[in-house]
């Protein structure tokens, strides 16, 4: 966009100049090219691509930018954004664009290398989230309201087509909510409708995304889902119950297995399910599943592959997210609650211990390693406070003021599956 | 560059034309900016950094550009690099940069944005390989001749320090070449003195990266090293030899473990130990590694956590790459020899039966995975062709005539430890 402005200021220069019949004598060149107005400068670039994170400032509609290598924020932020609360930001798989899609129904499309909003398109009322083909070709937006799937186009943002959420229940023909859209392999989408209680499969390899397969999600009402980093496993989180569906993508005719993520001895004492958080924070380290289960001071610990409780790491508080180092060694912890949400705790993935606990600020709100896992990258939105913490030493590196800080991403996520 | 010449240009340009004392009517203002002489022309970006691959292609001294998303290869290359066999890049964590150490002992910064070079440095009169430390700061070359290990700043391309890669024997001080330069957490680098028999670590977060520690690498003389891709363990090749020494890097003072490649029972038998190919050949998927032994028809399997040996899978050939699918389901191995080097085979990697051949062109020298595991890059030597296969269906579905290709270093790299 601006090498067109540009070549056209350029053209149009050339133009006046050859309308002039008076020859001109020499001139100072660097003093034409210092007065220049703003809009013929080339926009400065901050920091570098790969070390570059976009971090949502939830109170303001805004996207700042860190570069966590220089260890310094981006003077400008990204303006103008709507309703960010709960917002994710996919990438595409050319590093080109992030993509937001937000409660006020707008889906935004970020320029990653000049930093602006580049085009934006209303997909329903209120958006939950959204997912990039592998082909790069195709957003699929869930939607809330009207409950659906958006299949938006990368390059035009056109909507090419909604997939209306309807289930029939006594007679009647009902719309649902649609969630926990995610890429899946074979250039395919995976979502869950909540009401409708039914997982989707769509084929992003035909320009409208056509449902392929339509599976019953079980007994209870999704809320949330997740897919394995290996994108094995569909597992769809459901309220009220201690119960999630899996279902295994590379047999999704088979259905899905309903897993209970407790110790079944344990379960019928209590009788009282425990409750899931967002899914997104799930841990996948090794052999086993990490589940910060809401309400509890424990993380349950399952087995990857068949999603069998093995048993559970006791915390300092209520866990919020289990994230694992990409080393695989560790996972780290952040709370609710006012006494536990400053800190992140780092457990041992071998000994299940606690082996360190950070000083944050108050309500970390999200947290992620750096791709080699140098270092973590924490938000602290009570405290105003984006965090980079060295994930060696466990020490706060560098402290940056935001405004309600959120999520943080990094463009590593654009070479992830189901992020 | 091409924004400074520009603004020149404006500056020279309404600098003239302030000189004017003329008013200058309409005008045509599009054809005015496509009659633009080619210097003013921005230099076309080809496809997008995301997607985008460089081919070592070995007899021109070339990098070959191809983005697998477009389907397209660059019209221009990047020409004027030195001795490229075995060339492998690397990449700097913000994605600004790649690295090529070479065998005349060049080392190449390539303008990954830019897709040009952009500096060099003679660190040597032969390089073998080179590491980029976490912190982005600092590249690590291991030297054949003189053996050592060249300290280089990746902004300046000073080179800081040369540790020389010294050993006594026989109360002689003799030079060893070093191989197997590795990123390690921790801000380390890891490498292997050949004759030396010696693993180092070094210390990146300090200028000079002094090396803190020197492990004896067991007997046998060592060719090549890998590092895990969860960065815990280094392991160590060693010529004529079944065993190789396997380092944790979590408790490195420890020393190596020497561990057979091979099933007890069957290595006395026989006597004879199996070769092991180029260390990078090696595929760790769930709780496996895929070990390619050279001369025989078959991969080893051994446990992801003790090294131990499993058993192995019967292949049609001799193996020469295994490399993994993201989402670990398939081992996808080539081979040697003109019966068989034409072909990718596919393994199921619970089953461990060839279930795909792919008939790819003669002599394939390397093969990767796109990020998110959609297709498959490849580069058959003897035909001059770089291929893409969907990793889906199998299908070849786009060939580009290239130069003796071999390597392809996707800018993924730059988000994967040891890489």
């Amino acid at each position: 966009m601006f090498r067109l402005e540009t070549r056209r200021r350029i053209g149009a220069l050339r133009c006046l100049l050859l309308s002039c019949l008076v020859l001109a004598g020499s001139c100072d060149r660097s003093s034409g090219g210092d007065s220049a107005p703003a809009e013929e400068t080339p926009p400065a670039t901050f920091g570098a691509l790969g070390t570059r994170v976009l971090v949502v400032e939830r109170s303001s509609g805004s996207l700042a930018v860190y570069d966590y290598a220089r260890r310094e924020l981006a003077p400008e932020r990204i303006e103008g954004l709507a309703d960010l609360s709960h917002a994710t930001m996919t990438f595409s798989p050319d590093l080109r664009w992030g993509f937001l899609a937000t409660r006020g129904g707008k889906l935004h499309r970020i320029d990653l290398h000049a930093l602006k909003v580049d085009g934006e398109v209303a997909t329903s009322s209120n958006s939950i989230d959204n997912a990039v083909s592998h082909d790069g070709r195709t957003i699929a937006v869930a939607e809330y309201v009207p409950g659906g799937v958006s299949i938006v186009d990368v390059a035009t943002l056109e909507v090419r087509k909604r997939h209306e959420a309807t289930f029939q229940r006594d007679g009647q023909t009902l719309t649902s909510r649609v969630t926990g859209m995610v890429d899946v392999p074979g250039n395919r989408f995976a979502c869950v409708l909540i009401e409708g209680q039914e997982i989707w499969i769509l084929d992003a390899s035909k320009p409208e995304a056509p449902i392929t397969l339509r599976v019953p999600s079980g007994e209870g009402m999704p809320y949330d889902a997740m897919i394995t980093p290996d994108g094995r496993y569909y597992v769809v989180g459901k309220l009220n119950s201690a119960q999630v569906a899996v279902l295994d993508l590379a047999r999704p005719e088979a259905g899905v297995r309903e897993v209970l993520l407790e110790d079944a001895e344990m379960f019928r004492k209590r009788n009282t399910p425990a409750k899931l958080p967002h899914m997104a924070s799930w841990a996948v380290a090794n052999e086993h599943v990490f589940v910060p289960l809401v309400g509890e001071e424990r993380l349950a610990v399952l087995d990857r592959r068949t999603f069998g409780y093995v048993g559970s790491v006791p915390l300092r508080g209520h866990p919020v997210y289990a994230v694992r180092s990409p080393s695989e060694r560790e996972i780290w912890v952040s709370f609710s609650g006012e006494e536990d949400d400053s800190f992140i705790d780092v457990i041992d993935a071998e000994t299940l211990a606690t082996t360190q606990t950070i000083e944050v600020g108050r309500r970390v709100y999200h947290f992620d390693f750096t791709p080699r896992g140098s270092h973590v990258l924490a938000t602290a939105n009570a405290d105003d406070r984006l965090v980079l913490i060295d994930a060696s030493t466990y020490e706060v590196v560098d402290v940056e003021t935001l405004r309600s800080p959120s999520g943080i991403f990094g463009p590593w996520r654009a070479f992830r599956l189901g992020l």
